[in-house]
């Protein structure tokens, strides 16, 4: 893996030192002696990863790691703390400050390149989603953090079947999560795809299963991926962890568990997936706002467009039929001029609703514009489509709209124009104008009836 | 890294064999004994990466891969082929049937690893944005590859300063793709920085550089992560090459270079980058038809909704004015009802492009709706708001508006209301309103005016 590591040391040797092997792993290096220019360097987005260091004059690594999370140009960048002495008090210190990790020098070279692989991996891989989020919307992250903290308690699978060890584990976590304990490994997986969980906390002494299978298993399946994996080790496991870590694990705590290292430990880890999620979320309603109209639901005109073609290679591919129906309101200028654009509005999303309850969930149903619906329909011949567009019609004819809170209720009628495929040359558009033509007498032949077109 | 690995092979054995070293490297490990069953795991979305074997009955494996690279649904996936002989013919079949790699057997355990972890991790990587295309439009992906290979000449940038080397891939390559070649190496990256390049060839025998410096320097900046880098490496440099692969290089090839291998690796490198930009771009264009109004080209009333909020924050933070314009194109509906709609989508979309001529860069300007339209303006106070509210009335009622191609002229006037931010109290929602009321009074004192309002 490379990527640019920020390594943040007051002391110049230090700074070599940590350099100097970071660069015969082909890691780019960047240096600040300081933390006014180590967080310089984070908000310009000029690093994948800091390697900070806690003893330094002025601000120290615990306010600089700090002022990294707390700034939304730089809170998704991965820190790992450097501290020189083994006290579990700095530990969790640095990991409540929001580190990612924390070592203590003398570092150990490969536990130390291992972890930042591995947290520069974890970190492309959300990049991308990132990109997206920030120019769709320029999200405001910050609204985005205040949002995924205040959330629900966080709900944690606890995958360990030795009673000595979860109940410690259960004791710690229980106050601030919500914890399903599965004794059971086999079991895990299951639950994790049904169970919608913050993070996973696995232990590396299971009686009958690698536990690192388990770990394959959950980063392998889509549903699973994206869960935080946090194991529980023994001292002489190193070389597993590092294993672990290179498979995409995302943390490990070593026993004998101390309370607030895991409760810490546990906290990021839950932080960075509800952020992961709403960057995704933010991204996905973001894509979905562009191909739906607003008011009704259905699908847009620009979706239509980008389907159409699909769907007329699918049907020709097969040699199935295609049918498309175009319907517009009768006499809606009169909706709006007598009543109001609101009441107006309350008649197109009901029709929009009578719609949907009439055709099947593979056709496509799209707000054409204005009063005007288009539903394109696979699978369906011009004999069905006739019986669909009938059904429709009598469904308006029928039954009053009831609008304005139930206040008025007005006598609505509908027009629709078929066509169906037909020819090797037809196209999307040759197919919606016949439509267009059948709707266009339906109107002259007094509306609140149904013409189909030939080609 | 885990992820799920297919093993096509009609020989259970060999399956076995395979299945062993995967899984004892913590891959999930699905198999297949011919190519129907492979095809059928490949298109249901079930594994990541695809190890195919050549010799199989029925449907050999040159065409299962073809028929994996066909299908939209699994173009995606990297096969690796395995191939029982070493004949240059069978790897240069495989690579032109779209194989990412053929390895031969016996096949070398490190080797094998490193591949398929490399090419798991690139996969991952666009996962993501796989998904986001995939929900957004069900984008034509045959359309897309259509696209992405009807393109012109490929662009390679090819880093090498031996001539005896690079003369050999120039007169290879050069037929089918334009060449940028670079003979010192630290002129690379600013090269490919600049150049829009299709892949990298870079080869490994640089007389003072070491080449993993360059590419990893590649692939940590954001502007060139995604360029495909392909080593050419000398046969002792095996060592050399598993570290690329596992920093991210895309490909290698081994001296002496034979000419078809060079040409369909490289081949399938520009295909995978072009179909990525591809998805990509696919993203970012619905992501922004979101934001966009698409008539005038300004930003739609959603994308001020999500973006006043954070214009308001940082006003507040510095202590900086802010100021707010609601400007309403007069007797709009007499336009539409003398001209028809079409001139009155030409006078908003001109009238769009005046605003537009009137504000600055950070000036946030949308289409609010109909005929109106809002501009929000950082660093704004009242008394600026009025000259640039001014400036744009001015603009409108001084120049005719030439519709209809050229055949109409109309005197068109706008009206508009100022606001600006004064209290601790106020909101966004609060300033709206405020503006909202000064384009009222204009209109009611005769249209044709700026009218601000105070809080």
């Amino acid at each position: 893996m490379s990527g640019r590591v920020l390594v943040v040391d007051d002391i110049e040797a230090n700074v070599r030192l940590l350099e100097a092997r970071l660069m015969a792993e082909y890691f780019q290096v960047l240096t600040a002696t300081n933390g006014r220019d180590a967080l310089e360097i984070c908000a310009n987005g000029q690093c994948d990863i800091v390697l900070l260091d806690v003893m330094m004059p002025e601000m120290d690594g615990f306010e600089v790691c700090r002022r990294i999370k707390a700034d939304p140009r730089s809170l998704h960048l991965p820190v790992v703390m450097v501290t020189a002495l083994d006290q579990p008090d700095d530990r969790v210190a640095g990991l409540n400050a929001g580190a990612d990790d924390v070592l203590t020098k003398p570092v150990n070279d490969l536990a130390l390149v291992t972890r930042v692989k591995s947290l520069i991996r974890l970190k492309m891989l959300t990049d991308e989603l990132r990109l997206r989020a920030s120019t769709g919307q320029e999200l405001n992250v910050h609204d985005l953090l205040v949002r995924g903290s205040s959330q629900e308690k966080p709900s944690l699978l606890v995958v360990d079947d030795q009673p000595h060890s979860y109940e410690r584990i259960l004791k710690y976590l229980s106050a601030e999560n919500r914890i399903t304990l599965i004794s059971d490994p086999r079991e895990a997986l299951v639950k994790a795809i049904d169970g919608d969980f913050d993070a996973a906390i696995i232990s590396m002494s299971l009686a009958d299963l690698d536990p690192l299978r388990l770990c394959s298993q959950l980063k392998s399946l889509e549903q699973t991926r994206m869960l935080p994996l946090l194991l529980v080790s023994e001292l002489e496991q190193e070389r597993k962890v590092i294993q672990a870590l290179d498979m995409g694990v995302n943390d490990y705590i070593r026993r004998p568990v101390e309370r607030n290292e895991l409760l810490a430990r546990v906290r990021t880890q839950v932080r960075r997936r509800r952020f992961n999620l709403l960057l995704r979320d933010s991204v996905q309603q973001t894509i979905e706002m562009a191909v739906t109209d607003a008011l009704t639901g259905l699908n847009n005109r620009r979706y239509l467009d980008s389907h159409m073609p699909g769907m007329f290679e699918q049907a020709r591919g097969k040699g199935r039929p295609l049918s498309m129906l175009i319907c517009d309101i009768d006499h809606f200028k009169q909706v709006n001029d007598s009543h109001g654009h609101d009441v107006g509005d309350e008649v197109i999303a009901e029709f929009a609703r009578r719609i949907r309850k009439n055709i099947r969930n593979i056709d496509l149903a799209c707000r054409f514009g204005g009063e005007e619906f288009v539903v394109a329909m696979p699978d369906t011949d011009m004999k069905l489509a006739r019986v669909v567009a009938e059904r429709i019609r009598n469904e308006v004819a029928m039954h009053p709209f009831v609008v304005d809170h139930g206040g008025k209720q007005l006598a609505i009628t509908v027009s629709v124009g078929i066509a169906t495929l037909e020819t090797d040359e037809d196209t999307p558009e040759k197919l919606l104008k016949r439509a267009d033509i059948g709707l266009y007498q339906a109107k002259r032949a007094g509306r609140n009836r149904v013409i189909a077109e030939a080609a």
